[in-house]
């Protein structure tokens, strides 16, 4: 992986870094926040040294930098020594027609998916790219410990976040989101992405879309924390339904924090807002030996 | 005023108004913080419930939205019950020959001067147009205590509020700036703007130059905090002179808390770490009498 950018920031470091992805048959770049202490970690790593980590998944036109811009989440993961994996949300450039024409698909709108249908099932593997291409590389190269990673995200990347930690409870073992797309199946830019991501047959959708998976029986890390602000225009036209999410949590049993936030709308103010208490949130679940007073994080900052 | 956009952050506000002003021949764009309590503001206003306010003035290329996306100020500014201020950096779109052909001249680059050279003077008013017009502005309509008034900002905007402080003390109780272009005069973007927009006479430069103000004999408010990256690649190239800056106020007997801060840079990544130690700063001096411990704000966040 090759360094782009690095910014020293609350005393550790934002990186920047692209690499060549085999899966999505192009270069990929991503961000990364390196807290304090471990900025230099080249040479052998003892698995004590290593740092829970929070990966984010971003919206719908998002690259890596909104989050790392917008989302303020510097502050606390530097009090809390969590690093912050920051991928991007889509192939980009690989010249399928179409792929530049709509803001919810194609670039910036790989809806975290592995695409079965042509033209975009060479690339469009953000599913598999994530947890397996991005993961393995940043463990490889970073001081991140695979055993305490929470995974997080915001609309369409809260979708992303409940499919991943519903799909791999072996590797995520907290998640939370921030007004997700939560039963993709059911709204228009669920619809249309996964029609042309994964085709007509609605069992295909099943296997990424959140309430489905928990009908089927998937329980993830076991509780869930979704943040909701209830000026937000999405909420109202009918694209995340929470409504489905927590009535299918309540049916499987799985603990549902839903926090809606009066007067907040979807974006990037609403989630730095929100940002430390989730980072606490994670923190106590990830339980890093090395981690400081998370609770404190979660609970003082998140009531702001 | 028209108001454009408005997002919940933090229990208060961000706002983003837009006006016509005499002064910039234009309509100007703007942005501010309300902190909780006072986003209803119609109505008579007793003085008290007036609240302090932090004027920001942003750096080349910058228009309102850099400090309000990047900065990460709203958490502090609604812990402290302060307002933050953030106007555009120049007039916009007056079709003044080569106003967008350079990123240190013209849009974007006002130089909080008030140009006296043609083609600029007819619009490039910004001392005056902040210093008046707008403060004016935001005072008549939303719940700014002008009595409890500091000024902030980066690189040219840390220019402009050293000149300000020290040309209008009666205007701004407190003054602090990150990474400012302390001597405009001798070093290339200021000799650069200063030359186009107020002629050869160096004389007029040194109305507008924070070390020659204070060589002549101009105070402030008596104290100045400066915020210095030393992985600042403008720092190396010359342009921000901040020995300058520490000499002149020697000499003057002003206090000067000049912060070396080891590995940062000049971007919003290094403003964001400390912002909050500025806002708490400002707010001891600005001594509001519903302040709430400003010195904690000062100390706490800003050692972080």
């Amino acid at each position: 992986m090759k360094l782009l950018e690095t910014n020293r920031c609350f005393e550790g470091v934002w990186q920047r870094y692209s690499h060549v992805s085999a899966l999505c048959q192009c270069e990929m770049t991503f961000s990364v926040y390196l807290p304090p202490g471990c900025e230099s970690h080249s040479g052998a790593m003892a698995p004590g040294d290593r740092k829970p980590a929070l990966l984010w998944l971003s919206g719908l036109t998002c690259t890596d930098q909104n989050f790392v811009q917008k989302a303020h989440a510097a502050a606390a993961a530097s009090a809390a020594g969590c690093i912050l994996l920051v991928p991007d949300t889509s192939p980009r450039g690989l010249n399928i027609d179409g792929e530049d024409e709509r803001y919810d698909l194609g670039s910036g709108a790989g809806f975290y998916v592995d695409a079965t249908e042509s033209p975009w099932r060479d690339g469009y593997q953000m599913f598999s790219y994530i947890t397996e291409e991005f993961l393995t590389l940043v463990a490889e190269q970073l001081p991140v410990s695979l055993e305490h990673l929470g995974v997080a995200g915001h609309s369409m990347g809260g979708h992303g976040a409940l499919i991943m930690a519903l799909k791999r409870p072996d590797l995520f073992r907290s998640v939370s989101a921030f007004a997700p797309i939560c039963e993709p199946s059911k709204c228009d830019w669920g619809q249309r992405a996964f029609s042309a991501y994964l085709g007509s047959d609605q069992a295909e959708w099943a296997e990424y879309d959140a309430c489905s998976l928990i009908r089927q029986g998937a329980r993830g890390p076991g509780r869930i924390r979704v943040e909701q602000g209830d000026a937000d225009d999405f909420l109202e036209a009918g694209q995340l339904r929470p409504e489905s999410l927590q009535a299918v949590c309540e049916d499987a049993g799985i603990e549902l924090e839903y926090q809606l936030r009066e007067g907040y709308d979807h974006s990037y103010f609403f989630i730095q807002t929100f940002i430390a208490g989730h980072l606490g949130y994670h923190l106590v679940q990830l339980k890093h030996p090395a981690t400081g007073d998370a609770s404190a994080l979660q609970t003082g900052l998140a009531s702001r």
